[in-house]
C-alpha cells in the first residue's frame, strides 16, 4: 500500500524535482502540494514539466494542510522548516529538505544562519558511516545540503582511510538551480550563459561547516575546510574538485583500494575505471554519484572529484533514499541511476 | 514475462536514449547491444550515462548476434536498416528507428534520399489517424523521423479539420542531438554555444517528404511544405512553428475546438491551457508532447506549435510507444511524462 | 573634436551596449551617464564588463543632467523616451534607442501600445530606401526594433523587386538579453538554458506594426507579417527566418540577383556565398549583417535568412550607425564588422 | 608606418582571435594568413565571423610564405612552432604563441611535451617582474598558455609579497575553444552544453610546470603547482581558484595591500572593489583580467581569483600585448579593454 505525502515548498526547484521523482516511485501517492506566494495557483503554470500534476492547486503552508499523511517533505527556506515541523505531530515522518536540523553544533548554526538552532535530526545520506541505521525507521529527516553530499562522497573515504591531512582545499562548481528561483539580477540568463564566477569565497558559504561536520566525523579529528563555490553555465549538477596533503606513504594504488571499499556495496555511488573522469552529464536527473581519485605525487595532494546531479542526489533523490530507508522500503525504489543525457 | 530486445547501434545518441527507456521498462530484458567501430568496447566509456550498463560490451552488428531476440531496434544510418532488416527473420518484432522504411513513395525516397526504396513499414506516429490499428501486432515499424514527430502532430488537427489552406510554412528548432554524433567542425560545443544557424534550407532537408505525406493524407488532398530546420544551442529539443493560411470563416475557437477533439484522448499529447507556450525543457526526457495553437486573424494565419525532446518522443520514445503497441502492452509503458527541469 | 555623448538609461543591456561601442569611438566622449533606480551607484558594479567606466556614477535621468550634450542617447523603456524628449532643446542631436518615434501611424501605436503617440522620427535603418538622406543632418533619430532590423533587412530588398507576394511569415529566434534586464521568472538562467520557446504568438508582439511599415513600404503596398518570436538559450544574437510565395516567374538566380544589387554598396550587410548560411555567432558583438537566400520551388516560396547581434546592430550599433550618418561622421566610424567568436 | 604581420595558423581559435585582434589594431597590416590542411580554402568559410577577410585564401605554412614580415605569428600546435621558427631569418620578429619556447627546463620540456627542448624566448606576460625588459626589442617571444597567464597573475603577488607557503593549489575552469577546434567527441556541443568535467588530473597538465615556473620565481624558492583543469560549458574563459597556505601573521588586509601594489600600473589587470567577484563574462573578448582576494582565516589560506579570456589576454591578446612591448609601441594598442557582455 503506498504512502501518502505531502510537499511544502512545491513550486520550487526542490520540490519540483522531488514531484518528479515521487511520480515514478510505486510506493508513493502525491497528497497535498503548499506554496506559499503561490497557493491557489495551478502547479500546471509553475512547474510546467510535471504534466500528470499540472491541474493540482497549490494550498497554503499550514499544519492543517500538511496533516494527516504518512510522510511530509519540507521543501522550504531554512528558518522556515523548522517553524513548521514544530507544528506536526509524531506520526507521520518529516523529511527536512532545507538546513534547519544539519548541524549538530548550535554555535555553528548561529554562526552561519544568525538565528537559535532548532535541533539535529538523523543525516540523509545514507552512504556515511553509521547513517542508514540512524535513518531506520527514524521520523524525522534532515536532508544534507547540495555541496555538503558531493564533498562528502568524494572525501570521507580519504579521511576514513587516513590517508589525508586534516586541510581539505574544495572548489565545486554548480548549475544555476542551487541558487533556487529567487528573482536576482546575477541568475539571469543573459548573465549566467558563458560565465562562470564564484560567490561566498573565504570561508562564508553556509554549507562549509556541514562539511567540516561530515569529515571531522570520518577523520575523527577535526578538518579545516577551504570551500570555493562557482557558478556554472547549466542548470543542473555539482563537480566538486577536492584535494588534502597526502599522508606519508600514501600511494595510487592506496587510495584507489580504500574507495574501492569504501563504495563496493553501494547503489549509488560509481568510482569510475581509472581513465574516465566524471561529468555532471552523465548524472543529470539521476540519483548516481560519479567518483575518480588521483594521486599527484610531485605535488603531494589526494585529489577526488565528484560529480552530482544537485537536485537530485543532492536534494530531491537523497531525500526520497533516505525516505526509503525510514520506511523500511528498498533504498533504490523510484530512483533514477541512469542520467539524462546528452 | 519480460521480451527481449537488441539494440543495434547501441552507442549512438538515439542507441543511448533507447537504452536509458528500455533499463526503465519494466517489460523488456535488454539483450544484445551492438557497434560498428566500437565494436569491442565497454558501453561505460561510450554511454556514461548509463551507468547500470556501464560494464557491457558491444558486439559486431550482425544478423547472428541480433537474432534469437524478441524485439530488434535498429538506431543505424539510412541504409544500413534496410540491409540488416533484411537478413533479420520474421519471428521478432524490427523497428527501425532509421529513415528506410518511414515514406511509402518510392520516387521520393530516391530523390531525397538518392538510393533505391526498401520499402514501407507500419508508420510509427500512433497519434496519427488509423496508425495505432496498423501498428497492433505489427512485426514492422518505422518510426518517424524527429522533425516529422513535432510537425505533424502540430499541423494534422487542421488540416483533418480543413481549417488550413494545403501550403504549411515551418520553422523549427532542433537541439544538437538532431545532429547525432558525428565528428563535424559545425557541431562542436565552441561554434554552437551561443549560436543559432539553419541548415537545409530551401526544401532540401529529408524529412520533408516525411511531412508532406503525413499532412496530405490528414488534408486529403496534396499539402506543400516549407521547411526550415535551425540548430539551437540545447542539447535536445524542437521547437516547431508551424502555420498555414486559414480557411475562410476558421475563427480562434474553432481552432482551438479541433485541438481539443484531436488530443482530448491522447496519453502523451498535451494542449497546453490559453495564455500558456509549449517550450523544450518542459519535455526534456520525456515522451510528452506540448502544444499551443493561436489564429493571427490581420495576418490571416493559423498557428500551432510544439514543443517534443527530439531524442524521446521524436526518436526513442516514439520506437518504445509503438513498440508496446505492436506487443498489445500498455501504450505509456515504461515511457516517462514528467520532463527533467529546470 | 570629438562630440559630447550623454547616455540615459546606462545601466541596462542597451545602455551597456552602447556605452562598450562608444568607448571605442575615436570621435565621441562619454559625458553623463544616468540611471532611474540605479541612480547613484558606481556603473562598475551595474556593468562589470565595462572596466575604464568603472568609477563613473550614474546621475538621475533628468533634462538637467542631460543638457549640454551634443548627443543624447536615451535607452529608456518605452513612453519614458518621449517624456525625457520632450524636455530637451534642440541644439544637440537626440538618439531614442526606444520604440516611441518609430511608427509613422498613430493608430498603430495605440493599439499596439496603449498610450498616446509621441510623434515620428527619421527611422535610423540606413539600408532602407531613402533612409540616410532622412538621417543626414537630423536632430533627430528613432532606432529601429532588433526584430524589425533583422526582419526589414532580410526581406525589404524582396519587396521593393516585386519578388514575392504580401503576405510574409517570419519566425525568429533572440537572445535573451533581448528582453532586457527584467527580473521575470521565465529569464532566470535556469529556465532559458537548454530550452527553445515562444511568446507574443499571433500577431501581438508590438515589432509586427513597425515590419509592416517597412516592408509595406518597400512593396508599394499593404504587406501582412505572420510573425512568431521565440526565445533562445543565448545571451544575444537574432535569427530571422523570413519567407514569402514567389510571385510568377521568380527564380533563384532572380532572387539573388535583387540581393546582389541591394547590398553591393552596403558596409555592414554581408550577403553570403551561395551553400553559408547565416549563424549568430559569427555577429556576435558587431555590427555586421549575415543574409542568405534560396527558392524553394516545389513549396513556392522565397526565403531568406538574417542573423545580426540584437544589442549592436539591432539596438547601440544601428544607433551609432545613425548617428555617425546625422553628423556628417564616416557611417562606419567606431563599428565593429568582425564577431567575437567562437 | 604600419609592421606587416603574417599569421601562420590562421584557420585555428587562436589565430582567429588574433586576426580579430590584429584587424582593430592601428599599426599592423595583415599578410600572409597560411593554413595546413586548410590552405586554399577561403578564410570567410573557415572564420565566417571576420568578415573583412572572407576573401582571403589561406596559403601552406612555408618559410618562404612567412618570410619578408615585419612579425610572423606562429598559431601552430606544440613542435611546429619550432620547426617553422627555426627556418625563419632574424630580420622580423617572430611570436610564438604555442608552447615551444616557454619553457627553461629542458628536462620539464621533455617531460610533459615528450621531444627534444627547442629553446627558451622571452616571456610574454609583461606584468611578470622582469618581462617587460625582456620583451623590449626582442626579436623573439615566447606568449604563455592561457591557465599559466590566468594563473600566474593571480599568485605571483602573493609570492612575491612572501605571503603563502610554497604549495599551491588551482582548480580551474576553461571555455571549450581552449581545446582548439580538434574533432573530438567529448568536444561535441551535445556533449559539453549542460556539463562540467576535469581532465589531466593529478599533475599531467601541460601548463604546469609553466606555472610552478613562473610562481617559484616570483616566491625565490620551489613551489608546487596542484593543478585541476575542469571543462566548462561556454565557449571562451577561464576563472582561475587558486589558494595557498597563508604564512604565519598574514591579515586579509596585508594581502590586499600587496595586491593592490602589484597592479596600481597595470592597464589591463584590475584588483576589483571588495565585495565583487570575477566572471568570464566581464572578460569575454577583452584583454582584461580580473582578479579578486581572500583570506579565508578559519582553513588559513589566501584565496585569490582571475578571470581572463582565454582566446584574447589567454593567447592572441596577450601575443598582441607583447608585440606592442617589443616594437615599441604602446603596450595597449589596438587591445579591448571592455568585455562583450551580456
Amino acid at each position: 500500500m503506498a504512502v501518502r505525502a505531502a510537499v511544502a515548498g512545491a513550486s520550487g526547484y526542490a520540490g519540483g524535482e522531488l514531484l518528479r521523482l515521487l511520480l515514478a516511485h510505486p510506493g508513493v501517492e502525491i497528497g497535498a502540494l503548499t506554496g506559499h506566494s503561490n497557493a491557489g495557483q495551478r502547479l500546471g503554470s509553475l512547474q510546467p514539466h510535471l504534466l500528470p500534476l499540472a491541474g493540482r492547486v497549490l494550498e497554503p503552508t499550514t499544519a492543517e494542510v500538511l496533516a494527516g499523511h504518512d510522510v511530509v517533505f519540507l521543501a522550504l527556506p531554512h528558518g522556515q522548516s523548522a517553524a513548521v515541523a514544530g507544528q506536526l505531530g509524531d506520526e507521520g515522518v518529516v523529511v527536512d529538505m532545507g538546513a534547519d536540523f544539519r548541524l549538530r553544533d548550535a554555535g555553528d548554526w548561529e554562526k552561519f544562519y544568525g538565528s537559535p538552532h532548532a535541533g539535529t535530526w538523523p543525516y540523509g545520506l545514507p552512504e556515511l558511516p553509521g547513517a542508514r541505521a540512524a535513518l531506520a525507521g527514524s521520523k524525522r529527516i534532515a536532508v544534507p545540503g547540495c555541496y555538503p553530499t558531493a564533498v562528502s562522497l568524494a572525501l570521507f573515504p580519504a579521511y576514513a582511510a587516513q590517508l589525508v591531512e586534516p586541510d581539505a582545499v574544495i572548489v565545486a562548481a554548480t548549475g544555476t538551480s542551487g541558487a533556487g528561483k529567487a528573482l536576482k539580477p546575477h541568475l539571469l540568463g543573459s548573465e549566467v550563459m558563458g560565465s562562470m564566477s564564484p560567490y561566498g569565497v573565504g570561508g562564508g558559504h553556509r554549507h562549509t561547516p556541514e562539511m567540516i561536520q561530515n569529515l571531522s566525523a570520518a577523520a575523527g579529528e577535526p578538518v579545516t575546510v577551504s570551500f570555493t563555490p562557482t557558478l556554472a553555465p547549466m542548470p543542473r549538477g555539482i563537480l566538486a574538485t577536492c584535494s588534502a596533503r597526502a599522508k606519508p606513504g600514501v600511494t595510487a594504488a592506496g587510495v584507489r583500494e580504500a574507495y574501492e571499499k569504501a563504495y563496493a556495496d553501494e547503489p549509488f555511488v560509481h568510482l569510475l575505471p581509472e581513465g574516465q573522469w566524471p561529468a555532471t552529464a552523465s548524472v543529470y536527473g539521476s540519483n548516481a554519484v560519479q567518483i575518480q581519485v588521483a594521486h599527484d605525487k610531485a605535488a603531494g595532494r589526494v585529489i577526488v572529484i565528484s560529480a552530482i546531479d544537485n537536485l537530485t542526489k543532492g536534494t530531491a533523490g537523497g531525500a526520497v533514499q533516505s525516505m526509503n530507508i525510514a520506511l523500511g522500503l528498498p533504498e533504490d525504489t523510484g530512483l533514477p541511476t541512469t542520467g539524462v543525457a546528452p
